[in-house]
């Protein structure tokens, strides 16, 4: 057995495992993707870009990126940092708010990346236990205590259920450490929590470009917060965080608003469907405000039902996690692919 | 005064520099790019890329670039890693082989980012000193003790002298921790220590897509070490840190070595043609293996001589750093924008 360099918490855990890539003719519902195409002004900007200038650095704060953003969201620039997707701001939070040792708290089940983000850091990982219907404890504030950072998603992952808004903005009030709020989802959901970021100094709020705006493939995230969050969030990015090419598609996306809203009301209309489908099916479905439902089978294993769906082409996501294994995750598709899955299901769930 | 939510140690520290990115008519000699554009066969893969498939996710461990740098460097793809720009590699290192308090040795001077790194990490710096003509000490290894990680530049940054390899394969072999041999500028270089990676098994060999290859700004950078390391490292990575453009674009560099060493050729004539001039104006000119050269003026006070260098559109980079703030570092650019240079060199260093 050779020497093993790495810390001695590093060797211990086993890091994120992101849902499968899978090539090959594929229906893909497993990483919450958006099944249309960005909006076609990134097409005519891709066609337009020119590679030469690839030889220099980007702008090193995506500036031109975060006055487009500015402009659309309404907030100052110096409270916007832009990220390598919004998994690379996650991970500047970690670094810049909690230390080696001290507290991280997330709900759970949330989104898988955050334990995993806790043990990178050597912080302490602080579970808050959801409650039966996946909602926030109603002892939120004393079970997150000292922690220096409370980190959930909004709408959550992969539950698909919102917090109520006003149980947040106690929380910001009252939590000592920084609270940031996970929009990955927000543009499927009835609200989202940007006003929140204007009212408190500890609140940052985070959205991405890989569901609504159709970018998973770019890595484009965006972080508000109040400009002395950002400004030492800044000193922990890479210099070049984001690439010239991203900068330029995700101003194209930004400035296409009409386009998301689109997207957003056809992605939101299927899932809608989908649910009152797979209810008729006998499945539990939970309430979603996202781009996915988290899909109780009527009759068979989550696992096994997973598992019998991929044989088919049919790739859904399934946690072996407490609590939510007994669940599929399934990402709302175009129409025709749901359809296909709701065959599919009717079928094999039985 | 409001409450400031990050981590003591971050508070306390700057951040990292980058070099100036100044828009309008400049001739920009200060971040070490290539004058010259990327292979043509970026401009054709990026003309064929398919802007629809955005909204997917990228491969996340950049399989295909791996495979055809497998191919290109003669390693098996396991002991490559693929980063978002070489800085994100180098974070990787630090945070998968230094605790918070261990220590972290590097040369000093060198890459002014080694000691942010430190810092950000929580790590302890220890800066190894080089000798009056920039060359590693001769009691480097004691010096270097029981850091976890030593990371040096070769050839070195800002100075662009090598270090000789039997120095460097000594270190490996007697060296407790990590060898980081970062190759930003290796392609300028007599000589290149992908070798070592394969007689020792706590070397990392680092190489950068933003110099030789003219991809600043795509964000591409590949780790070269034992698996065993690269499996660690890979933990630490966000699942998905290069972008689909970036990893197509790079794969279609990689491709084209020809163009590569046409590249690199050129750069290498121009450097010694700049260095003689320089020195004809009676200038002191380190010798360098990178693409760029550390320059003391014959007359005036380097950072007096940036500042009118910089009046006059003409960027170069000063750092205010004890034994370099004497030089100025200049990117080679094309001979015309070399000559243009040496010209005001003539009449401003008087």
């Amino acid at each position: 057995m050779s020497k093993n360099y790495a810390r001695a918490d590093i060797q211990a855990i086993a890091g994120y495992v992101p849902g499968e890539q899978l090539s090959g003719t594929v229906i893909k519902l497993n990483t919450n993707e958006n099944p249309y195409p960005p909006s076609p002004r990134v097409g005519e900007r891709a066609r337009m870009f020119d590679w030469q200038q690839l030889r220099l650095y980007p702008e090193p704060t995506a500036a031109h990126l975060r006055e487009c953003a500015s402009r659309i969201f309404g907030l100052p620039q110096e409270c916007i940092l832009c990220g390598n997707g919004s998994d690379d701001l996650l991970t500047i939070a970690l670094r810049t708010f909690v230390g080696a040792g001290e507290a991280f708290a997330f709900p759970e089940p949330s989104y898988s990346l955050y334990p995993v983000l806790a043990d990178l850091q050597g912080a302490r990982r602080r579970p808050i236990v959801l409650t039966q219907d996946f909602q926030l404890p109603s002892d939120l504030l004393a079970q997150a205590g000292d922690a220096k950072l409370l980190m959930l998603a909004r709408p959550n992952a992969p539950t698909g259920n919102s917090f109520p808004k006003e149980a947040i903005r106690q929380l910001c009030r009252d939590f000592s450490g920084v609270v940031w709020i996970d929009e990955a989802y927000g543009d499927f959901a009835e609200d989202n929590c940007l006003d929140l970021v204007k009212e408190f100094s500890n609140v940052v709020v985070s959205r991405t470009f890989s569901k609504s705006y159709s970018l998973a493939g770019l890595r484009l995230g965006l972080a508000f917060g109040d400009a002395s969050l950002v400004s030492e969030m800044n000193k922990l990015k890479d210099s070049y965080n984001t690439d010239r090419f991203a900068q330029a598609m995700g101003v194209a996306a930004l400035e296409d608003q009409e386009y998301l809203r689109q997207s957003v009301s056809r992605v939101k209309a299927t899932r809608e469907k989908t649910a009152a489908a797979l209810k008729e099916l006998g499945c539990t479905v939970l309430p979603s405000q996202a781009n996915f439902l988290l899909v109780r089978p009527a009759r068979k294993a989550a696992r096994q039902l997973f598992l019998d769906l991929r044989q088919e082409g049919l790739l859904v996501r399934h946690f072996s996690l407490p609590r939510v294994e007994e669940y599929l995750r399934v990402t709302i598709g175009t129409e025709e692919q749901m359809a296909t899955f709701l065959q599919a299901m009717a079928r094999l769930d039985a």
